[in-house]
């Protein structure tokens, strides 16, 4: 982020010398006499000096120095994005995403902050993700998801628009971003997987996406480490939707080929994916061992008990939150990458056995 | 509502005079002159015209005929409030309500607004539920829950704050309300559970609760048409938590009675329950028939397969929605029960018995 940020103070001034026109404007004087208004000199009448502040004020103008403080203190509005994608537009029933704004709305309200939340189409993610910041409606921005627009968020970033995105953390980026460590995550579920015998692991994920990616690189490490060749006909790309799980079954039972185990990179797919292999005779874990990636609330009294990849939801919220109130405050704000855990429940046999 | 709106444009007018008064302190001209510029009269220059609208649309101000609509066009933000409870305070994680979230934002981006978000303690549910539409920055509010604050929600309608709420039909309601059937939910859930010959079924709900109440009145009214008596030691209040479950059946296993059913008043209490009936070495549907109520996606691939009283979550998203943009301009909002429908999957049996 240094670099982006290191011009911030030129293009600060060239915003307030803007909205202090408008002011002018508005109040029927000329710029000279807001600029000794907003100064308190003595060349301006009271009266005047506090009908230009109060201008100011209702027009959410950010008075020199400290000016981002006093922004904070007047408009205390974070603008929370979840985009869509046009061709497949799913409703917002997801239940990480829907985690994720749950906590994301609590980590706002410990701060007094308000969350100005909206849907966009992943192909506005550029302007239209800007817009209410740069209305003045909010002071930041945090959007779940990179939603393939890597690029539109650096531009964002590069015009130091205060923005905080979940996702992975990827080459050449400007943004700053909150995730979890993906490519352990992968390698912490396949190993386990393979600490319980299982040698055929499918992986159901679509490795397009960044962080399905990484975790398909933790998923190829773990095996490579145990002398395993990958077998890509293993590898099932398939959405974060209700159908995933049943159609990467399908897809998996259509190939023909021999697996004992599923590591999928959401628990929504893993519970999905259970409902149909039980559709299809298969007993799990015996017969077809199951790790979920996220650790959603519903993983705990899933039947069978989910074991799965936690990603730490509340303390995600709370991270996004931070980073994006130091942005907002002038520090550069580093990106993050939370811890992931492997959480051992059932569905992937309760005990560990002996490493192979 | 019609009641509670009568006085609407006097109070809309003394609103109108405080805002002009406000755009001719900020212009420094007088009332007469904003009033002059507003009606577009030739007593002003174009310059003080233009000064004043443009001042008038930054502050929001809502200029004469169509003062709603106006109001509309400018400002495209609805509060959503989901309170909690300060003596449990519980994080937004229950899948009921961030469902009804999810469906409220994707109704709003629908139709073209934006959603500003936040949670606030229950017992401040009068006046700061209010102070976002009080101080401009939204044009109506969505509650969902009425959390016991039925009669500061009235004063809230009385005073005509745009509101529509979540819940349960009540006696003596000012306040347009959006609600599922509870009554005849409970009346279907039960009678199913009778038609598989479980004679013995539990409640699990908190019916000190307005929408528990309406559905443990079905389920009474639903024995009674059997000739089964109502045992109120069948009867758990448990609160709509992940906890709720398992702490309902320890309280039925502590009473040391028989059952051979549960209807839970939430499709979380019901996965919970069901978890923690398994704990206690009891099978469902075979030992405990178990009927949930929401239908949350979860339940379609929950197992077993969840039999439930679904309430239309999407449908309600859309008729909070539909019910307050009507407020908003002007129109008296009736309040909706939407249906409820029972959804029979795996959990109380698969086949329906002859009644008996």
């Amino acid at each position: 982020m240094a670099k982006a940020r290191q011009d911030g103070s030129d293009n600060d001034a060239a915003q307030r010398r803007v909205q202090m026109a408008d002011i002018a404007r508005l109040a029927g004087v000329s710029t000279a006499t807001v600029s000794r208004a907003l100064n308190h000199s003595p060349l301006v009448s009271e009266e005047t000096r506090r009908r230009i502040l109060e201008l100011a004020a209702s027009l959410k103008y950010s008075i020199n120095i400290g000016a981002q403080n006093l922004r904070l203190k007047q408009n205390r509005t974070i603008s929370v994005l979840i985009p869509f994608d046009r061709k497949i537009h799913q409703n917002l029933t997801d239940p990480f995403l829907l985690a994720m704004l749950g906590s994301l709305a609590d980590a706002l309200t410990e701060q007094g902050f308000d969350m100005l939340f909206s849907r966009i189409a992943t192909d506005e993610l550029g302007a239209a993700a800007a817009a209410p910041f740069d209305s003045g409606r909010v002071v930041g921005i945090i959007l779940v998801g990179q939603w393939g627009r890597h690029q539109q968020l650096n531009e964002l970033a590069a015009r130091k628009v205060p923005i905080v995105v979940w996702g992975a953390q990827l080459p050449q980026q400007l943004y700053c971003c909150v995730g979890s460590d993906n490519v352990s995550g992968g390698m912490l579920a396949t190993q386990h997987l393979l600490e319980q015998g299982r040698r055929r692991i499918a992986f159901f994920g679509d490795i397009e996406l960044p962080e399905p990616a990484q975790r398909y690189r933790g998923y190829c490490a773990a095996l490579e480490k145990h002398g395993i060749a990958v077998d890509p006909r293993l590898q099932v790309s398939t959405p974060f939707l209700p159908i995933g799980g049943s159609a990467a079954v399908e897809t998996l039972e259509a190939r023909a080929i021999s697996y004992d185990a599923v590591f999928a990179c959401s628990d929504l797919l893993a519970m999905t994916a259970i409902d149909s292999l039980r559709a299809h005779g298969k007993r799990v874990p015996d017969d077809v061992a199951v790790v979920g990636y996220d650790d959603i609330d519903q993983s705990a009294y899933f039947h069978p008990r989910l074991t799965t990849i936690r990603q730490p939801i509340g303390a995600a919220g709370r991270a996004l939150v931070a980073a994006l109130l130091a942005l907002i405050d002038g520090t550069p704000a580093a990106s993050v990458e939370l811890p992931t855990q492997l959480i051992v429940r059932a569905s992937a046999g309760e005990e560990r056995a002996a490493p192979a």
